[in-house]
């Protein structure tokens, strides 16, 4: 795949809907939004998380990047500094060269940092009693315009939302460190989002290339496709080459949080030898990450030696890349892991950019056997123990975890997570329910995913249908993010979020009046929903029709229903009639009669 | 689509399969399951719906119908009678002539019923005590030829699942109404399969026609198809014409029970006029059907008139097809459905039969908003009621259930229906837990049945993504087949079913060990695995690979954990060695020397 100077990517709007922003009253800040306009009702508001890329009137242009609006801010509060940028050598690309190199991204940026001293992250400025301006927004976003409080509906599992979110609330929940705004100082192009038990729940999409297959472009439009259909979230995964210059195109035209794992780029840089790695080799590699602007670093610092052991037993070992990664260091040189051992310099680092931690789960299992054993709840118990240190550094911490649990075991994980992690947010892939369908694992994990979600995690990353067997492409980008765009919603809906129903009921409502086009686009991929219907009904006339090729127009239940309820009025009409009859004695009265 | 005299089904076996055959202790039967070789272990045997099509030393002949086996054990009992068949008449067909009417099934055979005074069904003769052919043979289906127990790992709220499934087991759960073997004596064609909460959870898939689409090729192919992918029964929806002669093809081809809703066919012999129904075209056409030989009747008896003024308010109104029929000609006539008030006449003609019954939800939620509410738990108590006179009558009953229920509402449903329907076996339609992704409704829907599966549901109504859109084609059909059988899947692993974790285990084992053939053949779609992982990795070699295109040969988890066992074993080598030269206190001592 040739990359091109500037890649092409999908713009414009998805159906019947615009764009619109609603602005502070703190902060000087716009948040988008999406309205969806419909014929039978007044527009629904929704959360949008795919950036300029869908706003008719943004001009895109990827290889000048996203606006860097949030720069001033940044500089408002005083307490950074530019800084000359970490040369990029050519181990950062993984040794690419020539037409093998991706080209770097055209415009060079110094990076910011703290001052010295200084602590620059959200955690840090909430615990100071101060409202930032990403704190004002992610209130309002949260909101999605609504302005009244909705009748309660849900088992919320001690969860605590709020009928409005206020920034202050935002403020108190990141304080608690029960919510988290993953905003990197050298990322001004974020729309910045929160990740919290008592917010909406989000939903992760996985990009990168592997040595395989895939490249820069393919993978800038993976993010913009992925955050099209409403990834919250992307995480650059590469493990091939290029790894420093693709993820400079993809961060620098993402207007949502991009995390990594720092520890793939690292073993790149020793040419894919473990026990190569070096605990110098690695920090220089969250400062190269940390100063390109990656907003949370996946660590596996919890997997510790002694844990290793634990996994003799398992049938499929350790699944997470990281994980197997750095235990293979520390078994090699018979020590304890350098990520443990330097969390703290890790943290110093992370602080001085308000890099998020998404503490990495190494040994969450990998098949239903594994599931909830020893190696993966003592990981667990370090990463509660990780989570304090970072904390008192002011870094903002999410807890990550599995993976594959049978149903009967997925409550065990919210609950030993709550126990042991200090509140943190709870970040799950999956977890899928059986190992039996490789080529349907996003159904698999869905549904642990939505049952996880209900239970309190606040992100869940997704899983697409080539999991186990490939690199996802775009289409499978797509399908995995709908997956999971429903299973976070329906988690959503079972915890009783006074937001969620609005749109259910505003796409029942258009189901039920026919209302075929409002129908599709209320959806969560009106394209597909559309397309399916058409496949028998393809005539503009079809969309007035009251039926669909289920059922035709004689069986169609809620045709049938709408001549129900006529009938139900056309008899009340005829009893309230009959009572006046009856009152008056005669079979029937004319009118007239009756005012005699 | 152009009716030929012989339809073309889909055969052979799936990948690495072959048909085998346990026989029977107490009958002359053979029960059909499916055993995979595997290249790293003994194979594995696995239930197996999909009928002779998959043997490859069947000769399938569409035209002529499966064997009809059943036929010696139906007469050997003794109680049945043959019998002139009713007449077929042009309404039968919706009155289609000509190039339009589907051709008749060539073979025509004399139905049987039940000789005066005598209870065929199989819930006669367990009470009776009787061990029927049917009983043995589903027994040692469920079995899967697993002779050891297995450590219990589930939580299965209240079920009794045995290690090892007995024909006398089964007598008691039919005995009980808590399981049925739907088994009309006219479908001798059948491979018997049990329906009960202490069985594994089967799958139904939908097919049929449509006004506006489908024949009959298709909708045998369609049946065919479903049952090669795991459709445990399959129900026959259509409502288009050559509604009769379609289902003769499709009950004398298929080796599951095939369920129908005869008041659609009854409402196209009135020409889609609900209101022109009666009772005696109603059971003139569950007379027609039994005859055919239809094994379960979807009735929607429990849908009185008193509650349809408690659907006024629903976002989305009766979305049962079944149920709206009805409702409309209750409050037309306004008169009491003529389906409850003929009930037990309607038990006369099931018992002589032995045609089950499957008591319709006809107010069964159709949105988010109408879930649980007062019209849904009306008619639901009321199906409870009509079990019991169901089985005064000898019989067999199963429920019918939801619909659309947010994750928080699923638990009350089972509950409820526990409560008031004297343990019959539970037959729910998802739930789908989100109205917001049609397109998508066989994932919105599938964690909704793994739960409502988990907690005691016996049997998931499939739902395909064509839902609320169209007409499923063969794709549909095959995609919503294997998403319920992964959902049910699921659910027998969370409820603890014996048999449930070797399938996982197997393939999960296949996956560390990078058998990928194994991996794909265990899987429930070997064909989409395979096709997934060789659109990046096609060459035959890959199959060899320890990696995929996901993480590359570098990054590959499961190859860096094989790593992480041989350096352990090593390294427990060392220091069984380094344990010795510190007892004989030296650095290194020759082996020969320690015999000095």
């Amino acid at each position: 795949m040739k990359d091109t100077a500037t890649p092409t990517v999908t713009t414009g709007p998805l159906p019947a809907s615009r764009k619109i922003h609603v602005a502070g009253q703190l902060h000087d800040i716009r948040v988008p939004m999406r309205e969806i306009a419909l014929s039978g009702e007044p527009p629904l508001t929704v959360y949008d998380s795919s950036g300029p890329y869908t706003d008719p009137e943004a001009r895109i242009d990827i290889a000048r990047g996203l606006p860097r609006w949030r720069g001033a801010w940044l500089r408002a509060r005083g307490d950074v500094e530019e800084w000359d940028p970490r040369p990029v050598t050519a181990a950062d690309n993984g040794f690419a060269k020539g037409a093998r190199l991706a080209p770097e991204f055209p415009v060079r940026h110094r990076p910011l940092r703290a001052r010295e001293g200084r602590a620059v992250t959200q955690l840090a400025y909430a615990r100071a009693g101060i409202i930032t301006p990403e704190m004002e927004y992610v209130a309002i976003r949260e909101n999605e315009r609504r302005t009244a409080a909705h009748a309660r509906d849900g088992e919320p599992f001690g969860a605590d939302i709020p009928d409005l979110v206020t920034p202050e609330f935002v403020r108190q929940e990141i304080a608690a460190g029960r919510a988290i705004i993953p905003a990197n100082i050298n990322h001004p192009e974020l729309e910045p989002m929160i990740i919290g038990r008592n917010f909406k729940v989000k939903v992760n999409a996985n990009i990168g290339n592997s040595a395989v297959t895939s490249g820069m472009e393919e993978e800038v439009e993976k993010m913009v496709w992925a955050i099209r259909w409403g990834a919250d979230t992307v995480m650059d995964l590469s493990t091939g080459r290029n790894i420093h210059n693709i993820r400079e195109w993809i961060i620098r035209n993402s207007p949502v949080p991009i995390g990594t794992v720092p520890i793939y780029q690292a073993l790149e840089k020793v040419g894919g030898v473990a026990e190569d790695l070096t605990w110098e080799i690695f920090r220089d590699t969250l400062i190269e990450q940390a100063e390109q602007g990656v907003d949370y670093f996946t660590i596996h610092a919890g997997l510790r030696l002694h844990m290793i052991p634990m996994t003799a037993k398992r049938v499929t070992g350790i699944v997470s890349r990281g994980g197997s990664i750095i235990a293979k260091w520390c078994l090699h040189h018979h020590r304890e892991s350098f990520l443990y051992e330097h969390f703290e310099e890790i943290c110093d680092i992370a602080r001085a950019y308000d890099v998020s931690f998404s503490l990495g789960d190494g040994l969450r299992p990998g098949s239903i056997a594994d599931a909830n054993d020893e190696a993966q709840f003592a990981e667990l118990r370090t990463l509660g123990e990780l989570t304090k240190i970072a904390r008192e550094k002011d870094c903002q911490v999410m807890i990550e975890g599995p993976g594959h649990v049978p149903m009967h075991k997925i409550r065990e994980n919210m609950e030993e997570q709550l126990k042991h992690c200090h509140e943190a947010p709870f970040y799950t892939l999956g977890p899928l329910t059986t190992d039996i369908a490789p080529g349907y694992d996003h159904i698999t994990s869905a549904i642990g995913a939505a049952m996880i979600g209900w239970f309190g995690t606040a992100m869940l990353c997704y899983v697409t249908p080539k999991e186990h067997l490939g690199l996802p492409d775009r289409d499978d980008v797509k399908t995995g993010v709908i997956t999971y765009k429903l299973a976070a919603h329906a988690a959503d809906l079972a915890k009783g979020h006074p937001g969620a129903r609005a749109r259910d009921d505003a796409l029942s409502r258009a189901r039920f009046e026919f209302r075929w086009e409002d129908q599709f686009n209320l959806g969560l991929d009106p394209d597909t929903a559309r397309a399916m219907h058409d496949e028998t009904l393809p005539a503009e006339a079809h969309k007035l029709a009251h039926f669909c090729s289920m059922c035709g127009p004689k069986f169609c239940s809620m045709k049938i229903s709408h001549d129900i309820r006529a009938e139900a009025e056309r008899q009340k009409g005829m009893q309230e009639m009959a009572g006046k009859f009856r009152e008056k004695g005669a079979l029937y009265v004319p009118a007239e009669a009756e005012e005699g």
